[in-house]
């Protein structure tokens, strides 16, 4: 695994998320591996748990970590190329990646779509430049259109609460439900996109319920089947993810702010005993009901913790392909 | 000791003075008793000597520190239980704190009084959510109404003295005054409380001197023997800590910014040849003056030092009960 | 070597220049050298490289890194002494100084010129309070003067790059080119001062090229060869090292914006197939073309990387100091 961008740097999920469970049991049974190896951290936007948790999932295997708001503690990069640079931008994105990628072994980018341009947004420049200038393998902390470290978390998850269900029968198979959720704020598309990409490779039956326009984009959703009757989606469903996007059509609109939309009890009493999931940060009383995200069914917190250990098999694959090269 | 956010929380203080006095002779000396644990440090204010010297102490333990500052960093965070999130908080505090409790064996939080609403600071309401949901021990980095780590450094810094002075009579039972300064801005009642807290606990005569209606809480200051005349409070004082604060009963209120309050060299003349101690940040000339505070009977860069090594007692024995409950 | 501020701290700086290329060749041997000594970096400004690579030094050696943004974390300090303290700055250098020293084995600092007051930016304030009160040795990590870092790794960069050009006649004595450059903003003189200071102890022919009134202070250039003419300068060149200032005589102006002076194509056909040299940030196609900046001549991005070994170099010997003082 050369990068971590997306599930296409990934040759099988179940490669990352079986291993991720182990570490979960000894987290330190590697603690050498990253030993005089250095992660950088580069956040264009803001970050609690993917901050927090690859920082640990690093410590927990020797590695050293910088970390690097660039804004506040640099300066405004420019992305384009050919620019006459007499305006805002002080450094290009050529030098700024590449120097980055000489103090770094691995760098880990957090940038948020910005909702304004879906062409850029979606050709994930920002990515892409450190991918092609810092010549070392990147960890995508959330891009513009995946977040492909909440997903594998969100994998781990589900296959960890699996064993614990075999009793339910459906739980063989279980039925995974993405939930559009209302939401004041126009948000990235990029959780639910991934969630998309990496369960549609899993052994489950996924469906997906939004409001008619919040149609993600093919590319992520594919095959999956919609339902744009939520109550009907919730039927049966054994887990529940909820997240707002906002519209990929109609790009960066808010187009629904409907209520009815939030997940309550009464929703979930259509499910079958489901699991509640969300990604956090998570808006209560707007997104999730305060009973439904304090029940016993919800999840959401141990599906955060699991970020580390689904953080950490990927550095663990990172560092060994660094190794085999001979870095 | 399970968290250490007041004097309430120390079975014995005399069991952290002594061992921070014997750490400073040689900090290193269980330099792997903090192996694979994390010191998350979350600060909702500013700090300068909190943020290094905990820093400092958790690292000489061994441990790995994860700092967070959190607006800048993250975004804000709701406290009300109950509320519709449709405003400007982007996560409730019961996730944000049960997540870094996750990923972290214990949590530092930094969050000052807001001097609005005294029920609301009283109520430690972020600490004691922290302490209700993070499910690890909390360590107070100065919190609305108390600072421990800096009262125990007081502490160890007084008890650190005393031996150079057994000549002088009176320091078998030293006499510390506590007095109020002026200061431009109103500051919290933290660290005037805290002091109250633990000095009086100390075998030593204890004066609080302030102007009136500068009385603090007596939930704190106790049974403190208060002199509203200043002079006649550092008659033979071997120990004078100066400290402005806001009024508590007209809360967060400045009443006086009377100069004649200074800490200046006639004042220090009225007593024993006291030590000055201050918390610091100190503003010259207006708490106190240039040549008490440059003076060599001014210890409040020793003060500060000893920072570090009260952190460190603290810590070793959060990782202690740790340990004991086997995580 | 008790501080490492300029050029004037080192005895011989060949004793770096050759360490830092060794160190390059094996960065981890001495990783056990800064075990439990703590390097703090304060910064003033804003820092991408020396931030980065100076922590990527540290822990190569082993050392523990506690980085501080001085304003952001923290708050606005005092430097004039004397000052009744009741405005805007909470602190005075003097406390917080003394009390960074005593947390770090090191101190870092970052300070850039204000560009207003000549005489102030020059007396280099803030880094001699850090010297006065820190008790510690002091690393300069860009003064407002001087930026000593990134001219060792300048002169590491030209080291390594001599053997491999021996077939070159001229490179046993290679022609080095300071050259000014356009750029939208006042920029300190600290890059362009500290490179004359090191360049000319080099056993090189140096050439300062810059518009006429953009002269750089005698006491830094001292007796460089000025050459106004800059395609003249140019000729025959080895290295041409394009910098931007502001003038120092009318000080912190923008003279000029001259595009002429930015380094093209056709101005590098002038120079004996010179390497192109920038300290970044760099400012494409104004004060570099992107055909030169992109060419195989363009040596930023490897200059860049010895700012590692550079530093590493420096805080070797700061260790060394230490350990002598029996620190």
């Amino acid at each position: 695994m050369k990068h971590f961008t997306s599930i296409q740097d990934v040759a099988n999920p179940n490669d990352l998320i079986a291993p991720a469970l182990e570490i979960k049991k000894t987290p330190y049974s590697t603690s050498q591996l990253g030993m005089h190896k250095t992660l950088g951290l580069i956040f264009f936007n803001s970050s609690l748990r993917t901050r927090l948790s690859t920082q640990k999932a690093a410590q927990n295997l020797g590695m050293d970590v910088i970390v690097m708001n660039v804004s506040s503690d640099g300066w405004a990069l420019e992305m384009e190329d050919g620019t006459v640079m007499n305006g805002n931008t002080a450094e290009h994105i050529k030098e700024a990646a590449a120097v980055m990628g000489q103090y770094c072994d691995i760098l880990g980018v957090r940038t948020f779509a910005g909702l304004k341009d879906r062409k850029y947004d979606y050709e994930e420049v920002i990515l892409n430049k450190f991918k092609q200038y810092a010549n070392c393998p990147i960890l995508s902390l959330e891009s513009a259109t995946l977040h492909p470290l909440q997903s594998l978390a969100d994998m781990v998850t589900i296959q960890e609460l699996k064993p614990n269900n075999k009793s339910v029968k459906s739980w063989t198979r279980p039925k995974v439900v993405l939930t559009w959720a209302p939401h004041p704020k126009a948000l990235p598309q990029a959780v639910a996109n991934s969630f998309c990409e990496w369960i549609t490779k899993q052994d489950v039956e996924f469906v997906l319920t939004h409001p008619e326009n919040y149609e993600l984009a093919e590319s992520f959703s594919g095959n999956a089947k919609i339902e744009y009757n939520q109550n009907k989606a919730f039927e049966n469903a054994d887990f529940i993810y909820a997240k707002n996007w906002s519209s990929y059509h109609n790009y960066g609109q808010v187009l629904s702010n409907d209520e009815s939309w939030m997940i309550t009890k009464e929703k979930m009493s259509f499910t079958n005993n489901a699991k509640f999931m969300h990604c956090l940060p998570v808006r209560r009383n707007v997104v999730v009901s305060d009973d439904v995200i304090d029940s016993n069914n919800s999840i959401v917190i141990q599906q955060a913790g699991n970020r580390v250990f689904a953080a950490q098999a990927v550095l663990k694959e990172l560092l060994k392909s660094i190794e085999k090269n001979g870095q």
